[in-house]
């Protein structure tokens, strides 16, 4: 397994698997390729045999100082429990602090039980929203009506 | 009317009203959040008595030397062929000069025939793709599968 930065070509084969990873969501509409052509040098995908078996995308706020934002990861569900995604999210904590950056944003969706566990597990903080569901703090209609969110943030320092 | 840079709070007031700008299309999938906290730099609305009649939401590449993006634009239904989309366009073009930028790039969908005139008519080229459709180059999939979109490509020198 190997680790590189992510190049438009690797658009096509990401999403073309995208939904299949998340068993048949459609995710399609969130990951368009501006992401993979204006966001190289903080997205990453991890090869195996020349198979991408994950992938993360990020990129530098350009109005928040020193910040970060995770917007995408994706690991191969027959590859999961194998720390791929600790080691992209750590490529991406090292690459952004060398840039002079030490803070860490990314969303999911409160009924995303196993997004959240694993953003605690690395780390990130829960951010107070509006209300609490099931014991997490929401912010409603974050990204517009309806589409309830959980606010992560990490600080690398 | 007046120009100003768009910030955070923004994104409600137009979060709810893009569906019906866009006449009822399904369009908030496109404009999460992130694009109103981490690209204020470059992203405008327009006001008239306080009221949101204009916005354009865009952010300079990290990967492609010199280029920025545009993703996004909406005019009030009620407030077209008044120069609005043009002002926030220049007003884009001329803070990315200011930042050393000098190409700016965004892309359409081969259906939306009026934005295809439009960016045209504001001096874009359309980059050639791998066929035509009613004589404009296409790039097939681009943005996922039967996603296909129109790229365009303006030089600011």
């Amino acid at each position: 397994m190997k680790i590189r930065k992510i190049d438009s070509a690797n658009y096509k084969q990401i999403i073309t698997i995208l939904n299949d990873w998340w068993n048949g969501r459609q995710m399609t509409d969130m990951l368009p390729k501006l992401f993979f052509e204006h966001f190289q040098e903080t997205s990453f995908i991890m090869e195996e045999k020349d198979q991408i078996i994950g992938f993360l995308v990020g990129f530098l706020s350009q109005s928040k100082k020193k910040e970060a934002y995770i917007h995408f990861v994706g690991v191969h569900p027959e590859k999961r429990n194998l720390n791929i995604g600790k080691r992209l999210y750590n490529q991406f904590f090292e690459v952004i602090q060398q840039k002079g950056y030490d803070t860490v944003r990314c969303v999911t969706s409160p009924t995303n039980k196993a997004s959240i566990s694993y953003h605690t597990k690395m780390g990130f903080q829960i951010e107070i929203g509006d209300r609490e569901v099931d014991g997490v703090s929401i912010h409603t209609d974050y990204d517009g009506p309806k589409q309830d969110r959980v606010l992560f943030v990490k600080k690398l320092y």
